[in-house]
C-alpha cells in the first residue's frame, strides 16, 4: 500500500472502479491500526455470554426471593432462596472479574505502551529532537520542526539513503517542485479521488473524520462496557474489522445509529462526505491556474520518463529517485509524529520491461530471512513468520525478482539504519487491498506503541502510471525494444463497419466502434467464432452501460502476418516509497532504553542509535575546568571537523558523570575524556566501556569507528581498557 | 539585502516607514540587473547632441537649397548650396553611425553574453542538469526540475555546505515546514508588505510587473532609437536608473506619460497595484485557517529561538541553519533559473550579544583578500577592488567582526565550489538600501551572463526580527547575562501623570503616555531639562502625527539607582542567506568551456567543476567491448560505490574519444579506462593527462583524488603516465 497520500492512494482508473478497490483508499486511513489485541474471541465472547446468563439469573433469584417474601412464605425458604441469591452474585461477581481482567489485560497492554511512548517523547521534545511548528504562537496540529539532534538524524538517514540506493544502484536522482498544477493530478487521480470522508458539527461546524468517530464508539465500548450483550460485542468487533469498506452512506447509518455526536460538544453531526485531503493554491497572479501542494513524489518522476529513457541510453531496466516534501492536508491529526500535514518522503520509480522482470542482482538477497507476512497467513489467521526471501521468490509468494530483491534492500536499509528485526515485518496486500491494475504489494511495517506502522511501501504498479499520464498529455511514455531482426508477428485487426454499425446504432456508433476496437485477442476471437457460427453476438458496450447486438456484417475480426523491428510498450513501474518521518520516529522508540544509574537511584534515558545515524557522533570532555585540557579538546575538535565527524565539546564543570547521562540521552556513541595532555579515554555508550588512546590518534580512532570502517570491538582489542570509578557517572 | 523573498525584504517596522525605507524592497525586485553598460555617458550625449544639430543643419540646408531653386538662383549658387548639403549629410551620416556603434557594442556585448548563457543553456537542457517542470504539459513559468547530473550537484553543494558551515561552525540545525500560519508571516510583515507591483491588460486581465514593462520600454528607446534627442535619453536613463525607487502612483504616472500598453496586444494597463508574493493556502478542513507557502526559511528559527537557546545551554553566541524550499509567487517570471517560482535556501541565524560582536575565530579569515564594493565606491562612481578582508574590518567599512567572519567564510564556500574569484565581489547596501534597523548588509554577487547576480545576502538585523515576534506572541525572545556579582545601575524612570494627561489630552491620553513611556534617555533628559527651565516642551508623539504641548505636571522624569543580578536584552541577528539555484546557475557558466575536438572539426563543451561538486565523480569504461574487461569493470564499480564514489560504466561500443566527450559534459572529473585485466588508465578531464594504475588500486587512487585527499598533481607525480593517440579523442 502507498503510504500517506502517496502509495496508499490506488491512482485507480476511473472507469473502473469497485468497492474493493475503494477498500485501498479507506484502508490507507488507518495504515496507523494497532496490532489486533491477541485475546483469543472465544473467552471473552463466553465470558459475555456467561456474564449475561449470570445477570439473569441473579435477576430471576431476586424476584424469586420478593415473591416469597411477598407470600410471606417460611422463613428456612427464604433463607435457602436469599442463600441460592448470594452464591449467584458471587458467581456473576467472579465472571465479571474475569471479564474485566480480560479486557484490561489488552488495555493494560495499551497502557503500557502508552507510558513507554510517553517517556521517548518526554525525552525527544525536552532535547529538541523535535519541537511544535509555530510553539510560541500555540502551533498547528499535525506540523513539527526537526530539532538539531532530530535534524541531524534525519540528514544521516537521507545521506544512507542515498549511499544505499541512488549510488550502489545506480538510480537517476530528480528534483521536481512542491507546487503542482491541477492537470498533473488530475491525470494521477488526485483531484477526484484523494479524499477522507469528514462530518461536521452542525452547530459549531467543527470537522471531525468519520471513521475516526465511529472507531472511537466502539473501541471504548468494547474496552469499558461490560453489560454489552456477546452479540453486539461482536458486532462492534465486526464494525472494526470492516468499516474501512465502509461507503459515505454506510458510515452515515453507522453514526446515526449509534447515535453518535459531536465529542466536544455533543451536538448532531452532519452527514459524511468526501473532503480532498491536497492543500490547494493558485499559480500565477491572475488566480486562474489552479495548483496544490504535491501529495507525493512520484508524479514528477512519471511526468519526466521520457526524458530519463534517453538519458539512460534508451535502456531498461532503470530506476530514478526523488526526496522530498509531500503533503496532506488532514482533516484532525492524531498520533504525534506519524501523522502530520508535511513529511520527507523518499520514493524509488523502477521502470522494468513487462516482459521481464528478472534482477541480475538478486542472488546478492536470495538468502536473506526475515519476517514475511503473505496473503494467505493473514487470511488465515496466523502470524508473520521468518521465510528465505529467494524461496519466498521461487514459490510465487513474491511475485517476480524485481519486487523481491527490493523487499531485500529495504530490509538491508531499515536494519542498518537501527529497526530491531523482530519487530520489522513485510506484509503484504490482501486481494481487496490492492488497486485493480497492481501486480503485487507488500509493506515494510515496523512494530511501535502505536501498533504495526506502515513505513515502506513496495508495489508493483504495472503500467498505470505511465498510461494515465499519456492518455492525459498526448505524449506516448513508452520503450522500444529494437530486434535483432525483424520478427513476423500474428496481429489481431479489428475492421468495424462503420456504415453497417451507424445504420444500426446512430448517435452511439462511436462507443460501439470503440469498444469493438478495443476487444483483446480472446475477446476478438470468440466474437469471431460466434459470427461464424451463429451470425450475431451480444455484446457489452461499457461506455453505454448496454449491450448491444453485434451482426455479422457489422465487423470483420482477422489475424495477419507483420514483419515488425521492434516491439514499443509502457514499461511496468515497480515503487518501493519511504516514509521517512515515520521511520525515523520507529527509530526513537526501538533505539529507546532506560538503565540505573550507578548510585540505582535513577533511571536514565540512553538512545541505541548506531554510529551511522547518531545526530553527534561524539562528544569531547575536558575532565576539569583547565585550560591545558581545553586547548587538548579544541584540537581534537578541529581534527573531528576536518573529517566531517559530528561533534561537541562540553567545558561545563559538571561532574563527568552527569556529562555521559546527557549525551547518552541524545544517543553519542563515543565520548573522548582529556584527563591528561597526552592522552584521553574513549568511552561507548552501550557498554560504557573504555580505552585509553593518545591524543593524536583520539580523532582518527573515533572517525573510524563513527564511520563503521572499524567495529568497537576492534578497539577494546587493540588499546589498553580504563576504568575509573571517579570518571563514570 | 535578503535575496529572494527572504533577504530582500526588509521586514520592517511598521509605524517607521519612509521611501528611503521603501527602496529595500523595490530594489530587492531586480536584484538581478545586468552590471551597469559600461559607455561613457559624455560620449553618447553628445553624439545625440551632435546628431540632432546635424540633423537640422540638413533640413536647414535642405530648405535653403529648395528656396533657391524656387527663387531661380544662379545655377553656381544652387551647386555651391547642394554641396554644402551634401556635406552636411555625410557628417550627420558619420555621426549616426558612430553612435550606431556605440549603442550596438554594448548590444553586442549582450548578444555576446546571450550566445554563450544560450551554449551552456543548451548543454544543461540537453544533459538534463535541469528540466522545465511538467514539460509534457507544457510546463510552468517559473518551475524546473533538477534532472540527475543537477540534483547531484545540488546534493553536493548541499552536503559541503552543512560541512563548511554547520559542522565545522557548530551551528543548530532545524528543519521547519513550508506551510505557514498567517500569524507567523504577520509578524514578520510578509503578509502586509512581500509584494510587486502588477499592472493589468485592461482589456485580457493578463498580469505584467509594472517595472518590467517601464524598464523595457526604457531599454528599447535607449538602443534603438537614434533620433531621440540627448536630454530624453539623458531622461530614459535617469528613470532606469530611479525607477525602483518609485510609489505606486509615480511608476503609474510613467506608464501613462510614455504611453506604454500590454505588450501582447496593445491593450491599456490598469494602475499599478501591489500584489502579494505568497502562495497562499488554507490550513485544515474549515477553511477558516489561512496559510502561507514559507518565503524564506528565517521565520522558522526566530519563532524557535527560546528553544534553541535554552538547548544551547543560554549561551551566546550561537548560530541555528536551515537548509529547505520556499516560495515566491512571481507575477511574470524571466531570466530563467534565476527567478524562479520554488527555490531551496540556506540560511543562517547567528545570534549575538549586541555589545559584543567580536569573533573569536575572526582571524582565521582576517589575512583573506577578495573583491570588495563598499558603499563609499559604489557613491562615487568606482569599481570593486581587492581588500584585506582584517583591514576592512578593523576600518570599520564593514561593521563588525562576526559579520565581518561570515563574510570571508562566505568566500571560502563559494570559491571551493568553484566560483571563479575575479567574478565574486562582495557588495555593501547603500543606506537607502537598507531597512532602517539594520546595522550593515554585503551582498556576495556573482558575475554571469546576466550581470551581477545577488547569491548571498549577509546581514546584521540587529534584534528586529525577534522583537517583532516577541511582540506578536507575547513570548519574551531575549537573552540573559548573569553579573558575577550585582551592578549598580542608574535606570531612567519616566512616569506620565495621567490625571493631568487626562484631562489636558482626553481620548488622545493614551498615545501620548506611550510616546512619553517611549523615549530614550536622551528625549526624556532634554525634556527634564526643558520643563524645568520653561515648564512646558513641544512635542511630538508620533502615533497621532501631531506636536502637543507638555506641562512640568503632567510627567516626572528621574533617574534611579538600583542594583541588577543580571542583564536581559534581545540579541542581535547576523544572517548568512544563501540562493542554492542561483549560486549552482553561477557555478555552471564558470564552470563551461569549450575546447576543439582533436579532429579540430568541432567545439566539444565541458564543464570544470572541481570533484567537490562534480555530478560524477568518475566514468568507467571497457575500452572494447569484451567480457574480460567488462568483468574488471564491475569490480572496479563495485569498489567505488563501496566508498561512496558516484560514477557511472559505459559500455556502449562508441570510440573512446566520444565517450570522454560526452563525460566531458557531464563534467565528470576523471575516467578510468580498462584496456587489460591487471591495470588501467585514469585521464583527468581538465588537462586530459593519463596515468597507469594497477587494477586493485584505481578506485581508491580516484576516490582520494574525488575527496581532495590527494591533488591530481600527486597522482601525475607518483604513476607512469599514459600516452595513446588511438585512447584520446
Amino acid at each position: 500500500m502507498r503510504i500517506f497520500s502517496t502509495l496508499v492512494f490506488p491512482r485507480r482508473q476511473q472507469q473502473i472502479f469497485n468497492l474493493r478497490q475503494f477498500q485501498t483508499t479507506t484502508i490507507r486511513r488507518n495504515p496507523i491500526s494497532i496490532a489486533p489485541i491477541q485475546i483469543p474471541m472465544d473467552a471473552e465472547q463466553s465470558l459475555r455470554q456467561s456474564l449475561s446468563e449470570k445477570s439473569s439469573s441473579v435477576e430471576a433469584q431476586g424476584n424469586a426471593v420478593r415473591a416469597l417474601k411477598a407470600s410471606r412464605a417460611a422463613k428456612p425458604e427464604i433463607d435457602a432462596a436469599i442463600e441460592q441469591l448470594n452464591k449467584l452474585k458471587l458467581e456473576k461477581s467472579a465472571v465479571e472479574k474475569e471479564l474485566q481482567s480480560i479486557i484490561s489485560s489488552s488495555g493494560n497492554g495499551s497502557l503500557n505502551r502508552e507510558a513507554f511512548r510517553k517517556a521517548v517523547v518526554n525525552t525527544l521534545e525536552r532535547r529538541l529532537f523535535y519541537i511544535p511548528s509555530f510553539k510560541i504562537y500555540s502551533g498547528v496540529a499535525g506540523l513539527f520542526d526537526y530539532g538539531p539532534p532530530g535534524c541531524a538524524i534525519k540528514s544521516n538517514v537521507l545521506s544512507f539513503w542515498r549511499q544505499h540506493f541512488i549510488l550502489e544502484e545506480n538510480m537517476l536522482e530528480v528534483d521536481c517542485p512542491c507546487v503542482t498544477p491541477e492537470v498533473v493530478l488530475k491525470a494521477s487521480g488526485h483531484v477526484d479521488k484523494f479524499t477522507d470522508l469528514m462530518v461536521k458539527d452542525e452547530k459549531t461546524g467543527t470537522c471531525y473524520r468519520a471513521d475516526h468517530l465511529l472507531k472511537d464508539y466502539c473501541t471504548e465500548k468494547l474496552e469499558k462496557d461490560l453489560t454489552i450483550s456477546a452479540e453486539k460485542a461482536a458486532e462492534l468487533k465486526d464494525v472494526l474489522a470492516v468499516m474501512e469498506d465502509f461507503s459515505p452512506e454506510q458510515l452515515g447509518a453507522k453514526i446515526k445509529e449509534y447515535g453518535i455526536t459531536a465529542p466536544d460538544t455533543k451536538n448532531p453531526l452532519s452527514d459524511p462526505y468526501p473532503f480532498n485531503l491536497m492543500f490547494q493554491t493558485s499559480i500565477g497572479p491572475s488566480g486562474l491556474i489552479p495548483g496544490y501542494m504535491r501529495p507525493e513524489t512520484a508524479q514528477g518522476i512519471f511526468v519526466n520518463f521520457k526524458d530519463l529513457y534517453y538519458y539512460n541510453g534508451k535502456k531498461l531496466p532503470f530506476a530514478a529517485a526523488q526526496i522530498g516534501q509531500a503533503f496532506r492536508n488532514e482533516i484532525s491529526p492524531r498520533q504525534g509524529l506519524l501523522r502530520v500535514r508535511e513529511f520527507t518522503l523518499a520514493e524509488i520509480e523502477h521502470f522494468v520491461d513487462p516482459e521481464n522482470k528478472s534482477h541480475p542482482k538478486f542472488s546478492d538477497v536470495a538468502k536473506l530471512e526475515f519476517l514475511m507476512f503473505p496473503r494467505e497467513e493473514q487470511m488465515s489467521g496466523q502470524s508473520a513468520k521468518k521465510l528465505c526471501l529467494g524461496e519466498a521468490v521461487a514459490k510465487g509468494t513474491v511475485n517476480n525478482e524485481t519486487l523481491g530483491y527490493f523487499i531485500g534492500r529495504v530490509y538491508l536499509f531499515l536494519t542498518r539504519l537501527g529497526i530491531d528485526k523482530e519487530r520489522l515485518r513485510f506484509r503484504q496486500h490482501l486481494a481487496n487491498e490492492m488497486a485493480h491494475y497492481a501486480a503485487d504489494c507488500w509493506d515494510a511495517e515496523i512494530e511501535s506503541s502505536y501498533g504495526w506502522i506502515e513505513c515502506v511501501g513496495i508495489a508493483d504498479r504495472s503500467a498505470y502510471d505511465l498510461r494515465a499520464h499519456s492518455d492525459k498529455s498526448g505524449v506516448p511514455l513508452v520503450a522500444e525494444e529494437k530486434f535483432a531482426e525483424p520478427k513476423e508477428v500474428e496481429k489481431l485487426v479489428i475492421t468495424p463497419v462503420k456504415k453497417e454499425l451507424g445504420l444500426a446504432f446512430k448517435g452511439n456508433q462511436k462507443n460501439v466502434v470503440e469498444s469493438l476496437e478495443a476487444m483483446n485477442e480472446e475477446e476478438a476471437m470468440e466474437m469471431k467464432a460466434s459470427l461464424e457460427s451463429k451470425g450475431e453476438v451480444e455484446f457489452y458496450v461499457c461506455t453505454l452501460n448496454k449491450t448491444v447486438s453485434i451482426k455479422k456484417n457489422m465487423v470483420s475480426i482477422s489475424k495477419e502476418k507483420k514483419k515488425e523491428h521492434q516491439r514499443v510498450f509502457t514499461p511496468s513501474v515497480i515503487e518501493p516509497s519511504f516514509g521517512i518521518g515515520r521511520i525515523i520516529y520507529c527509530l526513537y522508540e526501538h533505539c529507546f532504553s532506560t538503565r540505573p544509574s550507578k548510585a540505582g537511584d535513577e533511571q536514565l534515558n540512553l538512545f541505541r542509535f548506531p554510529p551511522l545515524v547518531a545526530p553527534i557522533k561524539c562528544t569531547v570532555f575536558p575532565l576539569v575546568q583547565n585550560q591545558q585540557f581545553e586547548e587538548a579538546a579544541k584540537v581534537i575538535s578541529k581534527e573531528l571537523a576536518s573529517v566531517g565527524i559530528s561533534h561537541k565539546i562540553d567545558i561545563t564543570g559538571t561532574s563527568i558523570g552527569k556529562r555521559y547521562a546527557r549525551t547518552d540521552e541524545l544517543g553519542v556513541p563515543f565520548a573522548i575524556t582529556v584527563d591528561s595532555d597526552t592522552s584521553v579515554t574513549i568511552r561507548e555508550r552501550d557498554s560504557k566501556d573504555q580505552v585509553r588512546v593518545s591524543l593524536k590518534e583520539a580523532a582518527s580512532v573515533v572517525s573510524s569507528v563513527s564511520e563503521g570502517k572499524m567495529m568497537w570491538q576492534d578497539v577494546w582489542a587493540s588499546f589498553p581498557h580504563h576504568s575509573s570509578a571517579a570518571a563514570d557517572e
